[in-house]
């Protein structure tokens, strides 16, 4: 091992890429992976699938790079060319790899599919390569050295190179002595702007301790706020960094690491015992599916509503036709009636309602595009609120129904105090 | 004008992008407006934010391209590097450019705030370099030819981009004849594999027309084959391929450019004037997700039901106990009476039920993970159907709630014939 850091390069291949047809992920998780184990990426490379320009870009990386991660290629497909490319740049013929094809074959049979001839492409890998697992896909990874340089050529397909990534990093931070001290610390948020968490950390903390790097992901409905360092020296500078956080955003913190917001709620109601109901209007069933989505939900939840119009919030939930008459469907005296409506008709413990307007028709002048009323609560308590949000159809669903829920996570851990999203998203 | 289609390359800079903290966008748009100006990108490189890398390969790449978009770098900070980058690589000083001051003078006067010398900055700009005007951000983009090369640098802002690619796709495609016969069919397919639509098109076309590119985009739960030309004298080609893609997969099509499995089945039911309603166990509510995304879905879609404990079965859908003790829940009967049920409490002409096991739990030798029953129909038939699809629960639950939407599509336009999944994944 040398002591210099690894140059490590990224060979991205795909036309829909370079097309613009697909935004590529793909390299900023495999950065991500790779930074956390103590690695950093140099340099990368995107082209499409033709043969002439792929091999050139190979070539020349090969020279430069300690080693390679190609992504992109695998697929059964004639526009999959990364075996022949490695093969032509390492120059060995294509053989079939014994490896690849009982992986094949066990796929198939797994699947109850017919192995065909496409499909037996994929075990076509360069002479001398080494499979590397794929758990998920048909098609394997591979990797061989070239001259000084290791190449390891990794799916395309997002969650199989995920799969793949971990064993990868793992090994080469095995090697990597830089990487050894390194930890990292991710908590997740909701209801928190990346600039507005930058502007308050900023105003509290005005000498950020530089050993701790702080960066922010702001995705969709979570940001995540990571905190790393390289060295195990800093643990504690790392632990007070942690609690200063949690000082400044305290309730907004949903749990650690990759924590979603549906499997804390399901935690929450698995210590207790307890099952939830969702009664839906505008987030349209994405609660009752981002609930769904964690393993053992059925645990937690039994029941969900998707009452769109008002004859089935009548019909299903029992929500008062004089009530819909008099204050609209969205309005907090329907949210209510519709949380009570499902608890009575699921029995479950806890119940959240959402009425709204998505969009991008059916705004009035009082009630505008992003309007919506949540209500959450028990058999006992029933809270309620009017937020708008006014953003796109997807995005307001996705941002309600994690509302939604983050409602009742406070609802269940007792927390009184309201989120800051209730000030900057109130109706006027 | 050279008749040959332009070089057009990308240089993206940016520390953020190297560790994948931020996913880069900026590149698929450029990608996709030069795409619909008729103009191909034929690679990228990104690197990080480091004199000497950028300067290298802007050197290396001006000798090849004959275009390169610099995006990124031309912030008021010390890691934004653009302009002494390209000033270093033509060989000229950098030097205060009075509209690039303009600029900046009149966009601090609009905000109330003071021009300093970190704003400053943004106006040195290489000698002889041309502003391009960026109608939202501070920092103008530049200009310059080195050597036979023509080099644009833009911000790194994706809005700021946006507004700025607009105007250069739009002077590229002026002066690009060859991108004016170019012409992308895209067709949405689900229920087929890329390796299955490549074997069966390999089979029955074994000479396909080199003109007409094929490409294949598989997503997840849809898959899209494209057919592109480049010049308009191949339009026959082309509606040929397509024909003959008809011809192979025919009840497999979707429909045409971005359609949605969710959009379609809305689609026919408006054409009816008819509504529908789920009922969901293992699928937990993404059907009705899936159908509520799409703008105007009220219109066709009411109610749905998520029924996920054998006692909100009977108590929500009725379905019978002695149905669910006698075949447990993921059997024929109790879909059928999962969706009779909700037939009756929602009132809707027609209906999808989803009960299967997800996993990672609950499977048995008998029905294993994986396991599913469907059932769709109207008040007179309803049809019902079993498979196996053992894949992670949450691509288990998009590809079945897929092939719910899919099988009511297919009611709904009377196919009779069987989707190919069917006897991919049936039941041994």
């Amino acid at each position: 091992m040398k002591d210099a850091p690894l140059n490590i390069q990224l060979l991205l291949t795909g036309n829909e890429i370079m097309s613009g047809d697909t935004v590529d992920s793909n390299s900023a998780l495999i950065a991500q992976r790779f930074g956390e184990a103590g690695l950093g990426v140099y340099r990368k490379v995107t082209v499409g699938d033709d043969v002439a320009l792929l091999r050139a870009e190979l070539s020349d990386m090969a020279t430069k790079a300690d080693l390679i991660i190609v992504n992109g290629g695998l697929g059964p497909t004639i526009d999959d060319l990364t075996a022949e490319i490695l093969a032509a740049v390492a120059g060995v013929p294509l053989q079939e790899h014994p490896q690849a094809v009982a992986h094949l074959q066990q796929w198939c049979a797994k699947r109850n599919l017919q192995l065909d001839d496409a499909n037996l492409k994929q075990s076509m890998l360069p002479q001398g390569a080494t499979v590397v697992d794929n758990p998920i896909g048909s098609a394997v990874g591979f990797e061989m050295t070239v001259g000084r340089c290791r190449i390891i050529c990794t799916p395309g397909v997002p969650n199989e190179l995920a799969a793949m990534l971990g064993p990868i990093a793992a090994e080469l931070a095995a090697h990597a002595p830089q990487g050894l001290g390194r930890s990292i610390v991710r908590l997740q948020t909701f209801g928190l702007g990346e600039s507005t968490a930058q502007q308050i950390i900023s105003d509290a903390v005005p000498n950020w301790p530089s050993e701790v790097e702080l960066g922010f992901r702001a995705g969709a409905p979570q940001m995540e706020i990571k905190l790393s360092i390289a060295n195990a020296a800093d643990r504690d500078a790392q632990r007070h960094c942690r609690e200063t956080l949690e000082g400044l955003f305290g309730d907004h913190i949903i749990g650690e690491g990759d924590t979603l917001l549906a499997y804390r709620v399901l935690e929450l109601l698995r210590e207790r015992g307890a099952s939830l109901t969702t009664a839906e209007s505008c987030t349209g069933g994405l609660i009752a599916s981002m609930l769904t989505r964690i393993p053992g939900s059925s645990q937690g939840f039994h029941a969900g509503f998707v009452t769109y119009s008002n004859a089935i919030k009548q019909s299903v939930l029992g929500v008062n036709a004089q009530t819909l008459a008099d204050n609209g469907a969205v309005s907090e005296d329907v949210v209510r009636e519709m949380a009570l409506g499902a608890l009575q008709r699921s029995e479950a413990d806890y119940a959240i309602a959402v009425s709204g307007i998505a969009g991008p028709d059916g705004g009035t002048e009082e009630k505008p595009v992003g309007t919506v009323w949540l209500a959450w609560g028990d058999r006992h308590t029933i809270r309620t609120r009017s937020l708008v949000w006014p953003v796109d159809r997807a995005l307001f669903q996705t941002m309600l129904a994690a509302a939604g829920l983050d409602m009742m996570r406070r609802f269940l851990l007792g927390i009184d105090a309201e989120p800051r999203y209730f000030a900057q998203r109130q109706a006027r």
